[in-house]
């Protein structure tokens, strides 16, 4: 547990958010099973992007790959898995041609947990000599661009492909409209978009993914080669204010509030930098910037909260109160250090104890889905 | 002092040698001025390569620059910064010209610590936006190569600019020649090469010396554009069996195996894996090897173990003793991590405090300098 919390003495705000660190039981490494399924998912955008790539022209020499929020552990290079053996199979289909490199690119912000990442890079290569041959491991370099994706981080034409998982429902920050002229905190009982938000909290969230999403789109731009395609995913609200798992969240702070353990004034100064948007508000802001075609929007898919047959490999009991547990584990690893840096780290075992019965009552009420949008884009 | 510790939890021997990590008092971070001193003076020929790439050429869209061995700390980005500052200046003679973009790789071990690297990545950003402007700060783009470069670690014909200080000391492996036939160690009393050492030991250490660095030339061969440049600087030796900072650390260690600290068997089956070449031997590597043209080989500078002014910096008393200690503290920064992993962490400070002492007796019968060559290479 002391090293769980070493981590955050190095922390700073330019280093947040990020996926929670290290390899412990509250790590994203061991526990990040949606973000693991709804990578495999897009599997055929993949293929289909690299088969597009390479249709019509010859083969370049090297293929040029980044994933945008590879985040830490065992999700790190699954991405990267995937390309390879798209380019396997593309290959295998042109008569066994020889696969070009792959030089690939793992993006996350400065403060990820990079070491926790190269530490199994070794391991990475040794299956990947295993199961794909010399040919592949001896052709495949990987390197890592530490910065934020709502900016510039490579050289102009210089990728084929760009790749991102739930990445982009990661804000650049909280909206920055949700304290009002008067200084009057318009969401000050939420940590995030609830029904009882004020109707200009939706809007000032909006406007921010409208603004980061379009940033993301003129870098990447400009980062690509004619031609070059992006699969992005992510997750998605099809109602206007939809379940979602930190709903529960907000209530359990709101009791430790209750009973003297977070001061108010951390509360209603908190909101989430997180927005799930709903596919026209995707397609509006990729239409409206108008740098890429939109070859796909609509392959989706729903996870449930709770992967039941995962219970029993954490040692967690299969009832509703495992369940809770591991939603809570989940959400702790991928929102924790946000947490962290507004709350402090004392009061983390608390609020996620909480949280894990909140949220199995919330479940009771509200469907408990992950709902995932995968898209493809072209620059053109 | 149990964060310094902590960080060997996740330690492997894929991921040394590496220079200690995190910002503690006995980190690279802190006790890197040795290799800080060694990197400035390569000003001159990273001014020359930058000139010579673009002499008769138009300048290129993007300068891809890699450093290999960057390790950690407050040096990790100077040789980038002495590119800047070579481009700028070049720009400046060009008739005030764009300077290219610039994609830098910083290469190190997967066990380097590349948190605290990237750490200060947005303080470098700040610092070439004030210094350099807009221009430089908006065409920097830096990325990270985990990897041994004694192996391939980028594409072909990827890169222009190769820069290296003191990291091809760092050997793959202690040399495999040291144990004989019938399971004798020729060196079992020493750690590293000295006087009372087997011949044998000096011509494994140069055949470990002479596989490495070639490997490391032909690796980077096939990763150069043609007509890119290597510098590369070596701590050298101009005697057969030079003074060595490694001397003392043997008898430390001897003394501590006659006191029962530290099994002997320890002791027999270690061999630091670094070697200090002699001009020679290097140049006659690269001859050999035979793909790059050799364009400098000459500038070589000594440099005091013990720097003078720096004592009072960190309140450490200028007399022998306290030189002493800021000995210790360099040279534990570099090697600790590779200690650790044959003689455990618990034995550490117990060696250190004894080097401390051990090395100032030698300094008193010994020339206490550190002796750099710097070597510019062309592809041919």
């Amino acid at each position: 547990m002391e090293l769980e919390k070493d981590q955050y003495k190095s922390a700073t705000s330019i280093q947040v958010p990020h996926m929670k660190g290290g390899e412990g039981d509250n790590s994203y490494a061991k526990n990040s099973s949606w973000q693991r399924n709804g990578i495999l998912k897009t599997m055929p955008l993949i293929q289909e992007s690299i088969d597009g790539l390479f249709c019509n022209k010859s083969i370049p020499e090297c293929l040029k790959f980044a994933d945008m929020g590879c985040s830490s552990g065992p999700t790190g290079y699954l991405p990267t898995w995937q390309v390879i053996e798209a380019l396997e199979s593309m290959c295998h289909r042109l008569n066994n041609c020889k696969p070009p490199m792959l030089q690939v690119f793992l993006n996350d912000l400065p403060g990820n947990d990079f070491n926790t990442l190269f530490k199994s890079l070794p391991s990475f290569y040794e299956r990947l000599k295993k199961e794909k041959g010399d040919e592949f491991e001896q052709c495949t370099f990987i390197a890592a661009v530490p910065g934020s994706f709502y900016g510039r981080l490579f050289p102009n034409n210089s990728l084929h492909l760009i790749f991102s998982s739930y990445s982009l429902n990661w804000l650049s920050q909280a909206p920055k409209g949700l304290i009002s002229d008067t200084g009057f905190s318009l969401n000050k009982e939420n940590i995030f978009m609830t029904e009882t938000s004020h109707p200009s909290v939706r809007e000032a969230y909006l406007d921010q993914f409208e603004s980061d999403f379009t940033t993301f789109l003129i870098s990447r731009w400009s980062e690509l080669e004619a031609g070059g395609r992006m699969v992005l995913t992510f997750a998605v609200s099809d109602t206007k204010f939809h379940p979602c798992f930190f709903a529960p969240l907000g209530i359990a702070i709101n009791d430790m509030v209750s009973e003297g353990l977070i001061e108010e004034s951390k509360l209603e100064s908190f909101n989430m930098p997180i927005y799930m948007p709903r596919d026209e508000e995707i397609r509006l802001v990729i239409e409206r910037e108008g740098s890429f075609d939109i070859h796909q929007l609509q392959i989706t898919f729903k996870e449930n909260w709770v992967l039941s047959s995962e219970n029993e490999d954490k040692g967690l009991d299969s009832d509703k109160y495992g369940r809770g547990k591991q939603v809570a584990l989940r959400v702790r690893s991928a929102i924790e250090p946000v947490l962290v840096t507004h709350f402090g780290y004392a009061v983390m075992d608390d609020m996620f104890q909480r949280y894990s019965v909140k949220v199995i009552e919330y479940m009771e009420t509200n469907a408990g889905f992950l709902e995932t949008l995968v898209i493809c884009l072209i620059k053109k």
